[in-house]
């Protein structure tokens, strides 16, 4: 097992009716930003419930946040915030609205140099507005976790940053605000989680029995509770277990100790920023491409994944590799996610920049380090 | 499943070479109480290990902190403390000093009456020292949560609180500290993790997949881990994972969104209490007793723990109920645990006055109340 340092302070209020809580863990003296996508939560009824939950109302509501949240949209937020003199964000929806209002909250005190430089250049920033949330929309797992990503489309960018200073002090997790998600971002959600834990787990045995079990645990619980979650979509248990579960693929503690290959996310990004297809479906496209491409490397998790998670029998090693992989691909294709690239209208000759942008980036991706643009181009082959 | 509030701020710090890391962690302003137990920490390094890794060498140091830490002892350190003006406390050992730590933390400032009414009267504390813990002894989980158990042998009282303000600002788990762990204590670790986990898994099913597994993950790697730790004690890996887990046994995760049943324990401290039984041991004694006595609420549970946890295949569910629990009783035993009172000396009828405490006292044990002076008595009979 690799050494490890795990610190992770948010207050996670889980439950039913838990969405008007706010007042319980919100100073009623912070001049609060409340921040939502596009109105979803005003037609479903859960804006209602948070503004009724909140010690004092807000200073300032900005809606609009889009999925991939982008950089022009944030920074309007970021001026109206500043002028407001807000101390305190409440997000109110997905993944988008929260990684926005992390960007945000490093944003508005950060004055050195234009608030992309946090993004593309690792810029340090020494402070950062305190933020909680109420999340509508599981999938990303940003409601617990540091980490944001945010869209610059002028420039075809989707990048990442993680400051402790943006994890969330609260996020309320109530499963009833999701009755109301459509099939579409339900599936979205469970297929990003999924994947969120495939990243943390594929790799190389490091000799960490629990941190494999946990990670298999989360998986299973997706697989089953997931689909539960379409087919029942006011199962109030599915939509707690699924909830949880998206959580927990991104709160830090599956990749305590184990190493990580977020390959897949870097390659999905780049579709997302150049051809807009949405996160989780640009990550179930690359994935079963890349797992295989980088099966020799991935061997005995590959294995061990077909085995526990999908249940494969097969004596032949390389046969219950496949099946495992073929069973997850099953698994997007039942809940209607494609996994070809032609399924959204991109060609192979389309991903030449992207597989350009990886040729003259210094740095490689994948555990070992051995991803090239070469072998990107060959995912975007299978995955054609 | 439950609605839940989770929040577990402490600060892990997990791995090789970890032991002499504090000063990362703590402010070199502080006034610093270093405490220990019965001198094992100076013995095999690890106590200059620590101390070369202070940022500045602590104000006071106060060993003996024994098993079952006492609360005379405490108390000595309480007064020793006061006096030296101590406003941080660095625990270095396993679960009876950081328990010990727990207890002097909160009744340092607290002036109201005896700090024993912590304990016995659950007296409000409004203040606390804020402490940090070096582990070298896994199993109670005490590193990373807010519980403390103290014992007043005077009285032949055991007791627990749990308090916020008493939880660690961070723990470093170092694996290698524990090499040098005698068999006995190793043993002790294994098992009462094991029941930690079984306190909040065994009782009946809430519709939670995620958290069933994720206790189950923690039982496995304790069954392969323990053994392989007492067979190889400087196998890294091995120490390593019997760490983790029994700090994720306790560390509040398990429960969330759960009921629990924490009777064993309960019945457990009594066992202590009269007659100096090691704590996992009293647990392993109590454990299995307990589970038969209450198969029928436990059922739906004891059948999934017997064919997910022990690979039980009995068609029988009765038959597979008892094959878990003679499966678990078998693990014990390998591990030289033994699971009856008269292995310790303790016929049925020294029992009377433990289960004369619990006929008068108002609450009933078990996750539905119904475990009562009876029934427990019932117990004391099946291991006597």
């Amino acid at each position: 097992m690799n050494n490890f340092t795990y610190h992770n302070p948010t207050r996670v209020v889980f439950g039913k009716g838990t969405a008007g809580h706010a007042r319980k863990y919100l100073d009623p003296q912070k001049r609060v930003l409340l921040l939502y996508g596009r109105g979803s939560v005003k037609n479903n009824g859960v804006y209602e419930q948070v503004l009724g939950g909140l010690p004092t109302p807000p200073v300032l509501e900005f809606g609009g946040i889009e999925p991939n949240p982008e950089y022009e949209t944030c920074m309007r937020g970021v001026e109206a915030a500043r002028e407001a003199g807000i101390d305190f964000i409440l997000a109110v929806g997905g993944g988008s609205v929260i990684d926005a209002a992390k960007f945000i909250a490093a944003a508005i005190p950060y004055r050195e140099s234009d608030p992309w430089d946090i993004l593309e250049k690792g810029a340090a920033m020494s402070a950062a507005i305190p933020l909680g949330t109420v999340l509508t929309l599981p999938g990303t797992g940003s409601e617990a976790n540091a980490a944001s990503v945010i869209s610059r489309r002028a420039r075809q960018q989707k990048l990442a940053f993680i400051h402790p200073r943006v994890q969330p002090v609260f996020s309320i997790l109530d499963p009833e605000t999701t009755y109301s998600l459509p099939v579409r971002q339900t599936v979205n959600g469970v297929v990003d989680a999924f994947s969120h834990v495939i990243e943390q787990y594929m790799t190389y045995p490091v000799d960490s029995p629990l941190q494999d079990r946990q990670a298999e645990a989360v998986l299973l619980t997706l697989i089953e509770e997931g689909p539960r979650a379409v087919a029942q979509p006011r199962d109030y248990n599915a939509r707690a277990n699924v909830m949880l579960a998206a959580m927990w693929a991104l709160n830090g503690h599956l990749s305590c100790g184990v190493p990580g290959d977020w390959s897949t996310h870097m390659i999905g990004h780049e579709l997302t920023a150049f051809f807009g297809i949405d996160h989780a479906r640009s990550l179930a496209v690359v994935m079963p491409a890349l797992l295989r491409e980088q099966s020799a490397a991935k061997h005995a998790k590959l294995l061990q994944f077909a085995r526990r998670v999908w249940g494969v029998t097969a004596e032949d090693e390389g046969t219950a590799v496949e099946e495992g992989i073929t069973a997850m691909e099953t698994f997007f294709h039942d809940l209607g996610v494609e996994t070809k690239l032609s399924a959204y209208d991109v060609t192979l000759e389309k991903t030449a920049p992207i597989v350009g942008r990886f040729r003259t980036a210094a740095a490689r991706l994948g555990e070992h380090g051995d991803l090239d643009a070469d072998r990107i181009e060959a995912i975007f082959r299978a995955c054609a």
